[in-house]
């Protein structure tokens, strides 16, 4: 029984699903025993193929111990890029970057000129301490945040896979451009119900196969 | 001769062409009369079609007396906004986008932290002055300005137009996305060339035509 019948499910995973305390709960304790219990359930589902970006997988690096990773476990998780180059998005978007780079920048203004209203009589060392913090506060929350993102949500688009994430920028771009998403904290029950599923329509085909 | 046997020329115009004194030169002493001068020469010119995003007309508007140009010359200037949920651009955009983003989010804040250790000792308003000046500088460098930019590149790129304009941000785009371009200093020479040209072209298909 080498075709199973149906399409395989691509997943394009964030770190979240590892290094978030409260979403990666369901496959371990930390970033590490939570990425090994992943992979070996990943092993046992065939039915699943998942991708990940190099530069979220990079970032995944700094929060686990890779040496106690089973190197053959790795096989499961594809690092692929998006083809950034080729694929396209619709021009729309560019609008919108604009004006998000825009109020992001007046927002940036308006809290500098605030510290520097309140300069007067204080530390500079204080209130440095206290724009810096307001600023990145601030400036963090637009629509896109990093390249990372942007790996992210290309990456699921080209695959027309389903993006596995926490960050809202992400789901926010994901809707933008109609691309499937699931918070990580339903994503081992979603695994649980799909090999469910599969392997009852395994069993359906095999049974049809022998009465043929 | 309804026919002229070459393929229309299509340029999308920017403000620049009209308001702005270096360039418009060739064609007027004011915006009200460059534009004035402009459409007649362009009244002229059939084997040009002219087009400008609304947002850029809107923008004109405020540097030209409307009522002295006539109304019937204004069809020479199409007004049509990109298919902007249409057109497709690549998605390498994105990361340019998202990495201007940053650098002009950490250029602002240098600049705020700048300011408020200046502050001691000087009046807030002239901190703020001073601030607010190189804020707007330092932050409008970016890859892109506005959406009157995105208009005209986008509008240029849905047509394989000619992209008219002297703004350095949407020359820097149009090349990213190999969109044609000319700076307008020397756009009423082109017109000229393009016009001798194509009266020159006619003229032999005419005698061709005789002597068939």
């Amino acid at each position: 029984m080498e075709e199973q019948g149906f399409k395989k499910s691509i997943a394009v995973l964030d770190t979240s699903l590892f290094v978030n305390p409260d979403v990666r709960a369901s496959f371990g304790e930390d970033p590490t025993s939570a990425l090994e219990n992943f992979l070996f359930m990943a092993a046992q589902a065939p039915i699943f193929e998942f991708y990940m970006p190099p530069s979220i997988f990079r970032e995944l690096q700094n929060f686990i111990e890779p040496e106690k990773i089973p190197a053959g476990l790795l096989v499961y998780i594809h690092q692929k890029s998006p083809r950034k180059y080729e694929i396209p998005v619709p021009g729309f978007l560019l609008y919108e970057l604009v004006e998000d780079i825009r109020e992001r920048v007046n927002k940036g203004l308006r809290l500098a000129e605030k510290a520097v209203r309140t300069a007067e009589g204080k530390s500079a060392d204080e209130v440095l301490q206290d724009l810096r913090r307001k600023y990145r506060e601030a400036l963090r929350e637009g629509i896109i945040d990093s390249k990372e993102d942007v790996d992210l949500i290309l990456l699921a688009k080209e695959l027309d896979g389903l993006l596995v994430t926490a960050d809202q920028g992400a789901i926010k771009w994901a809707d933008k451009l109609g691309v499937k998403w699931l918070i990580p904290e339903r994503f081992k029950e979603y695994m649980h119900e799909l090999i469910k599923k599969s392997a009852s329509l395994a069993g359906a085909e095999q049974k049809e196969g022998e009465q043929a």
